[in-house]
Order: C-alpha cells, then structure tokens, then sequence
C-alpha cells in the first residue's frame, strides 16, 4: 500500500483537485489492502470464530464496508440505496443508536453472506464512496473528507485485527497451519542491549492538539505532572521472558494481581499464547507457521495480567501511558510495521537512546483506559466508537508488526482488557530512578 | 441412488463376484449421495456449526470417511497407510478406545481441511475401499463385507444428520436462506383423517432376529408383553399441533414434564423448532426455504417434551417403542423418503388402516433408550457405536423424509435427548383401550 | 417412633375411634420423628445448602409442614386460615398449579423464618391436623384419611432426605464434623458370601394391586415377561467396589455410558462420594464421622452411573425393577432401617437365598423411572407429586438404612437421575443364566 | 464504640503507659463493636452468603479475629499456640503466601464453627492480645503497634461490610425483614439546594505523608496537575436520581459504558439495588426495614456504571480522586457516620460551601484504582492487603452512614468493581468549568 501519501491530513484541506486526488488514492490503498490480507486464505478460512474475541475474516471484510455505508453513504451520498439492508443488522458491530445487531460471539455461525458476495459488496460500496469523493461539492467535503479519513483508520484498525484474528483461529488448529510461507525474514543485526534511560518528569502536555487526523479519545491535549523515571532502552525479549516462566513465574502468587491469578488457575495458563513446548524445545507460532523460540525478539501475545506479573518479577514497573508518550515523540516513527512484512516483532538492533519503540509490539502500560480531562466524544453515533469502552481496559501503546505505519502517531491510545492475549501485545520496561 | 440393491444382505452372501459387485454398487451410491447433498451448498456453509449438536457438513463428509479408514482398511487392508495421521484426532467423533479427538462442540472452529481437500480424501479412501472389496480373499470377506455394510449404514444415518444440520445452520440466520430451491412439490392428495385402531396385546417378539444388517442395538430379539392398546392411523399433523400452541399449551406447566418445563421457561420455547410467527401467520421453515404452515403436514421438528406434553393434552399418550413395532412391521415401509426429494413432511394421504408410518418423520416413542434383555454390544471400538448412548435418551422410530429407504427396518431404534428438537422428529398418538 | 401400626391401611378403614386413634397415633409420631432427626443439629445447621439438591434442614421441617396445610388442611378444615400467607411461597417445593414458590437453588439463602418460628409452625399445623383427625365428620373422612397418610409418607421421604441432606452439608465441611456420636454400632456378623439365585422367569405381574396405601406411579399391577435371570445374593460390599477402583475403574471408558464419562472427567470422580484417602489408608465419612472403610460393608452413595460401570467391569448388570420386585416380594421386608439406628450400611450376614435386600441401600435398577401401562397420576394438584418427574431418571429399590421401616413396599419406586451420589444409593448385581 | 480516642497514632508513641491503655482501649472498643453489630441478628441469620460478595456475619466475626492471630500474635507472641489449626485454612479471606483458603463463593455452606464457638474464639484471642499489649518489651513494641491498629482498621473495615452484606442477606428475601427496628430517626433539617463550587486546580499534592496511620495504598504523597474544575455541593439525591430512572435512563444505552450495558441487559437493571415500586410508590430496603424513598436522601447502592450513566444523562461527570481528595481536606470530617446510628443516608442540612462529602455515602470517582507514582505494598504477606487488587476496580472516596469515624481520612482510598451494588454507594457530581 501507498506509504508516503499523507491522507490523515486531506480532511484539514480545501476539496482542491489534490486533496480529492490524495483521498481517493488512500481510500484505494487502504480498501486494497484489506482484500491482500485475505488473499492467502483458503474460502473456509474466512468463516470460523474461535473465540468471542476474534472474529471471522470475511466479517471484518464485509463491517469496514458497512462502517462506509453507514456512516458516509447513507448520511451523505444523494440517492444512496443500501447493497442489502440486512447487512445492516449483520454487520453493525456494537452501534445501539444505529439499530440492533447480530450478537457478537455467534458472528462464526453465519455462513451467509460468500466471501464472494462480500467482495460484490465491497466493490459496489468502493464504486460508491469513489464516484462521492470525486463529486462531492465544496460545502458537504469536510464532513465527507473527515468521515471518510475516519473510515479508513478503521479499516486500518481491522486489518491488524484480520491478522490476529487469523492468527488465532489457525493457531489453535492442532495441525497449526501457516497463513504464509513467503515472509520476509528477520534482518541480521546486533541484537540491542537492555540500557535504562532516565527522564527528569515534570509539567507536560501529552495528547492530541495539532491539525491532522486524531481519534476523539486522544483529546484535549493537557497538561500532567510527570515524576522523575526510567524507561528500557527496548522491548523485553523473549529470552528474557522465558527466564521468568523457566523460574516457576507461573505458578507463584506473588507476582500476580488477584484477578490475573484467578485467570492463570482457572485457564492453566503457563506461559505466552501462541509458545509451546516442542519435543526440542520451546516453540513460537507464528503467522509463517511454528518457529523455535528466538531469544532476542521482543516477546509479543502477553496479556497485561502477564506483563504486569513479569515487570514485578523483574523488581521494575510498567510506564504510564504519559511517560510512554513523552519518550516516543522524541524519535522518529520507524520500526517494523506491517509494510515490513515480517508480521512478527524482529531483534531489535544495537544504537543510542530508545529504540524498537514503533511497531513490533503493542507495548503495555500501567494506565487505564479512562477519559482525557474535559474529553468529549463525537457526536451522533460515532460517539460510540471509542468512549463507550473507558472502562476495565488498559492502555497499549506504539502499534505492532501488524499495524500500519500511517496508523498510529505518538497520542494513539489503543485498548484491550487486562486478560487479553490475542493480540500483538508485548511490553517495555519502566522503574523509579 | 440405487433403491433397489439389497446391499444390506450382502455381507451374509460368500465373495462370489455378485455379492462383491452389489457391496461395490452400494458402496458407490452410498458414499456418491453424500457429496450429492452437499453440492447445493456454498464452500462456506461446510464450516460452521449452529450448536454442539450440529457438525460441520464437511466434518461429516471426513469422520464417515475416517469409519471405513479406520474400522476396514486400517485392520484388514494390507499396506494401508493413513491419508494424514492427524484426522484420527481430527476424525474420530467419540471413539474413546481409538484415542483421543478433538471436542465436538469445537469442531466448527477448524477451517482445515478445506473442503477440497477432503474431497480428496475420500477419493483415496474410495480407490481403496473399492479395491480392497474386489480383491479381499475368501477368508477375509465376512469380516470386510460386515464392516462395509456397517460402514454403508453410518454414512446413512450421517447423510441425514447433514441435512438437519444444513437445516440448523441456515435455519438460524435472520435471512433463512433456502438450502435448494428445486425440490419435489408436495403431492396433491385427500389428506387422512384421524382414526383410533386398535390392537389386542399379548406376548410378542421384537427386536432383530434374522439374517440381513441390523445394529447391535436391535438385539437379540425377545419377547414383550403387550395390553392391548390403540394407535392413532396418521402422525399428528400441524395443524393439529397448532391448536395446542394457540391453546396456551406452551405456558401451562400442567402438560410438561418437570425437566421440560424448565427447558420451556429457560429457552424459551413457544412453538416448534423452525416455526416463524410472520406478518401473515405461521410460517416453516424448510430446506426449501420458509413456507406457510401447512395443516395437513406431519408436525416436526418436535422434541420428546414437546411430543409428550402434547400427547398429554390431547388426553392420550405415545406408543411404546414395541407396540410401535407390532403395528408397522405390518405394513410395507414405503413412505416420503429421502429419494423422494419434498426432504420434508408430506400430507399422508386417506387410506384403511396405519399410514405414514414410515419416512416422513421420526416418531417419538414413550421408551427410554436402553439395552434389550440379553443384549451383547459387538466387540472391540465398534461396541461404543451404540451400546455406551443408552442412558438418558428416548427411542425414536420409522425414519423420516431425509432417511434413506434402505437404511431403515421395522426393528430399527433411533435416539435422542428429550430437549432435541433439530432432528426431523415429529409424533403419532397411542392410547389405552 | 411407633413401629408397629399399621397405619398406612387406616385410610381404607371408616372413621370408627379405632382407625382415628390409629392414624393420630402414626401422625404423632411420624412429626415427632422429624423433630428428633434434627434434635443433634446446631441452629446453623438447619441454614445451609450444599448443592442445589440438598435442602436446608429448617426447609424440610417446614415443607412437610406446609404440604399438610395445603392439601388436608386448606381444603378440608373448616375456618382453617394459614399460619404465615407468606409461606405458600417460601415452602411449596414445586407444585406449579399451587402458586409460585422460592427457587430451589436458593433455599439456603434464606435465614427467615427462624428455626424456632418454624418449630411454631408446626406445633400449629399439628393442633389443627389432630382437631381435624379427631372430629372430622364421617363423610369427609376417606378423604381426610388418605390425604393425611400421603402426608405421613412425604414426610418419611423428608426424614430420609433431611438425613442424607445434613450428612452432605457435614461431610464437605473440612472438618467432616460427625452428625452424631451415639449411633448404634455394627453387628458383630459372619458376613454374607456372594452367591448367584436363579430365576426362571416366565410372565409375572408387578405393581400395586391391593388394598394398603401405594404411590400413584406403583400403579396399576400389570403383566411383564421377564425371561430367566440371575441375581446376587446380597448387594455389592466397599471391599468389592474397592477392586474396581484400584483396578483404575475411574479412568477407563471402557466401562462408562458415555454421559457418565463426562460427569467422571468434569467433575473428577475417583471413588464413591464420602470415601477418602487417608494418611492410612480409605475412609468413609458416615453420620457417626470418618471411619475406615468396613470390607464387607454394602457399598453406598453410588450414583447409578457407577453402579452401571461397576456392573459392567464385574461382567454383569443390574436388575430390572421387575427383576427386582419379583424377587424382593419373596423375602420378608426386614432389615437395617433407620430404627435400627445405624444410620449406615452395615455387613449382611450369611445365610440362605437373598438377603439384605430391604434397608441398607436403595438398589439402583437397570429400568429407566417411566409410567406403568395404564398408569393415571392422582388427580389435580397432587398429580404433581410423582408423575411429572418420569423422564431421565433411574428407579431405585428397597430402602436404605436412612429409611423407616412402614415407608417401603415391595412395589416402591424410589427415583434419582443417573448422576445423583447423595442418596444412600447402593447396589446388586444381576446377570443373564 | 470510643469517638474520640486517637489510638491510629498509638503507633508512633512509645509504649509508654499511655500509649499501651491508649491502644487496649481502642482495642476493646472496636472489637466490642463488632460483636455490637451482631446482636441484634437471629443464630441463623450468621450463616448465610446471598452473593458470592457477601460473607456470612459469622465468617466476619471470625476473620478478622485470625488476623490478629496470623499477623500479630502468631510471629509476634511467644508461645501463641493456634485455638483451632484448621481456622488457618477457613478463614484466611485471600492471603495466597499464607496458606491454602476454603473458596469466598462457598463461605455459607459451611455451618461450623457454630456462632457461640466463634464467639469463644474471639474471646480467646482477645484475652492474648491485651495481654501481649500490656506487657510486650519496648523493642517490639513498634511492631505490634502497627500490627495491631492495622489490625483494627481491618476490623473496622469489615464492620462495614457485616452491614451491608446483612442487609443484602435480608434484603434479597422476599418478606424483606428489619435488621433493627430503633434506629436513630433521620434529623429534620432544611434540604441541601445543588450547587456548583469552582475549584481553580493547579498543581496540587495528594495522598497520605503524615505521621498518623494510613494504608499503603494512600502512599506516597505526590504531586498531581489538576484542571480547573466545579464540583457539586452535596450528593445526589434519591429524588433526582428517580428522574433519571423515569426517564427511561435505565432503557437508552446513550448513557451507558459499553460493559454497564452488558449489567443492565442481563440483569435486568431497573433501578439501583435496594428500591422496588410497591403499591403505592417507589419503596427503599433499609437497615430499618422498608421505606417510602426520600427524595432529599443522598441516593445509595449505585454501581459506579449507574453512576457514570447519572451523570453522562446529567451533562457533567464524576470527580477524579484527586479532585475529591482537595476538596474535601478542605472541609471538617463530620457527618452521617456508623456512630450516628442511622444506618442509612440522611438528607444533608442547607449550608455554604461542600456538604455531606464525609459519610453519607462511599462518593464513586471517575479514577481507577491503581498505585500511586512510587508505591510500595507492605512487606510480606501483609503486602498482598491491598496492593494486588489494583486492577479493574474504581476508587470511592468519603466513608458512609455504615463506616467508622475514626475509620476515614480525606486520602483514604476504598474500591469496587464497576458492577458492585451492594456496598453504601453514592454518587456527587463535578463538571469542567
């Protein structure tokens, strides 16, 4: 996909040919590369759930279109007609105020729509969203420019869901079949030591306040008071982690919150998702099928539960989302993105200062997933895209492997429960001087 | 397929090339017919699986493919090797003493093997099979032939579970899509009415006792006695069942069976599995798509709590699994089968005597599912086939429209749960004199 | 309590002082006996629920209680007028056409009313119920007579349930603290071998037919054909099931219905509840406290899925309540009931033909818990006291040492469902000639 | 109980002779207490668990008697010997590094030890303790101070909960019984109006850096950057709280977080706990028995989701702890609390500035309950007190009518669950300016 194009900003634009031309390309990128995702996939692929959590693929294909419909075509484009109207039942996610949905969980029972009736249905709404985009007047633009930024954040977001979703239901497939077998290989290099970097805290401003796109739950930019601490050069590896599963980590109270202990008991948990113990030692499943555990990448799949356990183990703490946030905007946004093509975190190289800190994993933090100070969501339904969820999860940070490199920025909050593990999660380290 | 070949008999007949030629014909219509019920469908819609209950439809086109694997080939062809090693565990239904399997109520969480590779396996499987009935030594014939046929009449009783379901599955989604949209219309006939005939009782013999296949679960044949009793000539129909619907029968405890009444209360039931209030009255729901109800059809879709309290209701009772017997094997077992193509209830047509007694649908019997006096289970892992259900289950009797007509017998004994309600099971009333 | 009366017959008797003295006499002491069972107990031990079948003690003093004020009382007391409104709700068990009534499950959420208030509650009922019996006019009688002594016998089954409820709240307690500490010892016996009896079979009647006082669902007498058999002379010992056991009988499927299998593996079954493994060797919790397993004790609080496995590991099976009734009626109903103050099974003692067949332990039955041929349930209300619960449970056979002496008959039909191991559930073996 | 004795400083002093009767006092006045609370309950009241939430009173009674033992007398006493072994295990609530617990779920089927043997074991280590503070040698004095004052804020703690799971034991009875019948008449005062008070924010200190007691989890002291902000003069009503619920605030998601709406759907939320529509108008459960609802008492036993939904319908928000926590050191530490013995919210008294932020009702924030920047749990066992609940659940603030005067301070941080009901939660507004 297009990685240079700077379409987050198209909607602050005047609907000059350019900022149509921009928008148009990125739609066309980011719409395509949903499909390339799927590509690989065998038809049956598409249609299983193996957890409540995930869900089926062709489902994702067919929401990220509807979100399009729903919330630009149907509001926006004159004489807009839906593709099939109980799409608007079966592929709503959780939006109450747009009209009921189909249950979560049971998103694996339903065989209908095809994949292939799915693709017709996003090439009518591609057909749609394009003509509107390139004919839109002046005065309807930043509403259709911002909707339509918005939706392809989205579809963004799903498509790392894709790849963990399919992630997950091929890896609990005891013949743990691989989705690819041409991935780029991990780059040869000096794997990075583990090195503190102190910062002096004090008043700082974190969040959104400039000019391009943002998710409302970024908002306002505001100032926090910010105590001296130290932050890990990089991610924790996995050699490092399987020191601790190898020190009886798992089965030792003291490390873990009440309610993770109640999880690692009642679910057996005994080490990361998606590691198992081979005949010849430790193994990883990965999106290029299963791999002997590699030391020096960053460990990814923790639930926050386990790295909050592994931190207190370690005699050190997770970094608030503040201190995470005013480290990371002093480096560059590079590291290994989906664009990379490895789809899985890569030994993070030798240098100065904090490094492997975009993308590889989604990095966990001690913050809870709360309200900014004098936050407001989006009007209308699209309020319920992020406020609605400011409760029991936790903050994540930095964007993974599987993310888009035009996704995330320094403010990106992402969210996901204490217990959850299917994602592309992992954590750095962060201590008091 | 082939309705005339008495396959069934087959495995009594030495290996003259005759009795190998009509197991080889059987064998190939047999295995032939299931890929035929599946041809209607999408690739998608062998994949999921609506509840526990139900298997995936290329689960069942796999595990009836692993029976000849593992009970023929693998101990009686020389040099057989396994097609993959892991459909064992992937394969087996409930086969304890074959290993370990993957639990039922997950198997619609496996998209692998895909459809197309299954169809592959059976493909080797049938080269095999084929080969190893034309080309088996005398001695080894008997046991071969037995199995086969035994083998024949799993995939039978799978081919109807694949059409209930397909049923389920699609029944379930909010658009109720038609399995096939060709199907045999129903005939035009005057339907039958209700009559009481009556039968004296006394000693008698049931179960199986003579030459051709049977379960183990039909023998050995016994003696029972008998009062005399009376039988209803037709099935209930639905429109008979309606006006215990429309009687509040669904919300007065006094015609349900204590655990009935809480599945009642605690799911809710209303009606019949597959019935719709629409805006125009009551709708079915068919493998032809959703039809009005139809007065004249055999009610289906019944659990035997259902059947019960109705029964109750209409201050009769259904027949015992032997006085069922008694009555039909004095009839020929011609009726609405699968051959037929309506794979639903036709209206019985007026006529002396018992009627539709056969075919259309399964019958509730008053008889739990236990072992008949002196009964053996056959030796070895075929004895879990049958023996190890019989606790806790209800007799069912006749076959239904999805059964095929050489698949059932007067002694035959079907069973399931008291709550099952997906499987084509309706009811014909019995009482006392 | 009184052992000698006759009273279950009084019902049959007219109103002469004779049959009134008799049946205020039984009434007396059958109340008084509940009173004395729960006479050992702390005030907190009448509170607690174990599992959702045990009740709280206080809940069955109270129940029996209520079921007197609602079915004699109520409808056949002139100016009668309930203690509490209230406890039409709190104390109706499960009479549907009643009213509506407290869950099951919940019963031992409830503090109120007190011990003490429900010890008023019946001094109360009690009055009433011996004015009643005293003055009651000649014609309201038979009906005032049979309505009392089928109260007489529900609150016999209560005193077993009261028994075996208060030794399951004690016996999951950490401390198994004992019920009592005075309970009648052993007999000091040669034990009985195990021998085989034959039996010819042949066509034979069971049910009650006479005129003393029977369940609706032992009735009506009706012919059965029972072909030859044999069955044990005494019913299984601890030392016999210990075999099966240590033999690896719990991890085995070999040996299980296949519901069964699922209970063993999810709820962990490795022995007969209220047996454990001691520093030295087996236990048994008993009413009296944990002692060591007695060898030649019958074997108790078997659920019928481990008598059917163990059957079937011995190479045998269990009777048929037919079986079971033709043979018990022979032998004259006495035994180790709950006068004999055991309170728990103790050995049987040589000597010819069956023995041990009334008391001791209920003898689980191969014969599913269905209507006889013919059977009518009791009319209205009291038509829910037996027959709405014959589906999916298993009939039981002669009495426990929990039971009194005047409850059973040869034709008594006690019932529990295949999985249920707090009843003093034992068994005999039967095999085929 | 004492009001006035500061004995949470006894800690610091040396054990002069002062400081020791200081301490035995406070200890003989808060140990009083609890068994205070008891009295008025029936034996069997002691022994039941309506939620798994609840503990049984007698449980109460008897763990924070093992407190004492386990974490004073235990490594602190010499020669203390254990008065029951086993109690190690029964009333150990949670503390994994101690030893193994009998599940918090299943607390109420345990019906010994009985009341009276509780009550014998309080007395037993009651007579140890004020012997071990009267004559422990200086050297250990500090120790055993903390210890204990730990031990009785522990205990003051549980007071609370004893009160509120009484009168969740009582309330969820369907003849909803008075727990007393004498309690203190609510006062007759002019009603609070509902005003804004405008905090300028700024830099700001908060938690506990003082000499006296606090937990571990009000530590350390640290600076906070706060926004300006209002913040209402008083709690919300029962009044203005019914608005909310007449509005249909309990049937439109708007308000609600994604995981509250999950609580309100599934069970079946209408109002908060505690009210029912009677007859004639809405009715509240209190200590007293049931009520008319006030309409100028501070609304209780909200959930922090029907909080946060109040408030959202109520276009403002709750506080964060920090903005509590600078309030309300602003204002005197009086009001509604246990020793008033009202037992339930009264209406607050006109008046300038913030009212009736101290008792009441526990005051709902809008801030997860995590550790404060450089927090360390207490050493060893006693650090899994609070520290490992730190996940999931949300601070309160303030005390209640059920909590101890000398029990709060303006840094001390309660929490529960999102969910939790039945705890004497309440709900105070604040809005950006």
């Amino acid at each position: 996909m297009s990685r240079e194009g700077d379409w987050t900003t198209a909607l602050a634009a005047p609907p000059a040919g350019e900022a149509r031309g921009t928008l148009i390309a990125a739609y066309r990128a980011v719409r395509g590369f949903s499909e390339r995702i799927c590509r690989p996939l065998e038809i049956e692929d598409h249609v299983v759930q193996s957890i409540p959590e995930v869900s089926p693929p062709k489902w994702h294909l067919a929401h990220v279109t509807w979100f399009f419909e729903t919330f630009v075509l149907a509001p926006l484009a004159p004489d807009h007609r839906p593709f099939r109207p109980a799409y608007a039942q079966l592929f709503n996610s959780y939006y109450e105020t747009v009209g009921s949905f189909w249950p979560r969980p049971r998103r694996g029972l339903l065989s209908r729509p095809t994949v292939a009736e799915i693709l017709r249905y996003r090439a009518h709404v591609d057909a749609a969203m394009t003509a509107l985009l390139a004919q839109a007047p002046a005065a309807a633009w930043p509403e259709i420019a911002f909707r339509t930024v918005l939706g392809l954040h989205h579809e963004q977001q799903h498509q790392e869901l894709l790849l963990t979703d399919i992630k997950h239901n091929l890896g609990i497939h005891p013949l743990r079949p691989a989705y690819r077998d041409d991935l780029a290989p991990p780059p040869a290099v000096a794997p990075a030591s583990m090195d503190w970097i102190d910062h002096p805290g004090g008043l700082v401003e974190i969040g959104h306040g400039g000019a391009g796109f943002a998710y409302d739950n970024e908002t306002p930019r505001h100032r926090v008071w910010l105590a001296p601490f130290r932050i890990a050069s990089r991610p924790v590896t996995c050699g490092e982690y399987l020191a601790f599963v190898e020190d009886g980590g798992y089965r030792d109270p003291r490390w873990w919150l009440a309610d993770a202990w109640v999880r690692v008991r009642d679910e057996g948990w005994r080490h990361p998702l998606h590691w198992h113990r081979g005949p010849e030692g430790w193994e990883v499943y990965t999106l290029g099928g299963v791999r002997p555990l590699a030391a020096d990448e960053p460990v990814a799949h923790l639930s926050f539960y386990e790295a909050d356990a592994y931190a207190r183990w370690a005699g050190a703490r997770l970094p608030t989302e503040a201190e995470w946030e005013v480290v990371a905007r002093e480096t560059a946004p590079e590291g290994n993105f989906v664009e990379d093509d490895h789809l899985h975190p890569v030994p993070v190289a030798e240098g100065a200062g904090v490094r492997g800190i975009w993308g590889q994993v989604w990095e966990w933090t001690a913050s809870p997933y709360r309200p900014y100070p004098g936050f407001r969501p989006l009007a209308g339904s699209l309020g319920e895209y992020n406020a609605k969820f400011m409760a029991n999860q936790m903050v994540c940070r930095g964007g993974s492997c599987l993310t888009s490199r035009t996704h995330v920025r320094a403010t990106y909050r992402n969210f996901f429960y204490g217990h959850d593990r299917w994602q592309m999660t992992g954590m750095r380290l962060a201590a008091d001087p």
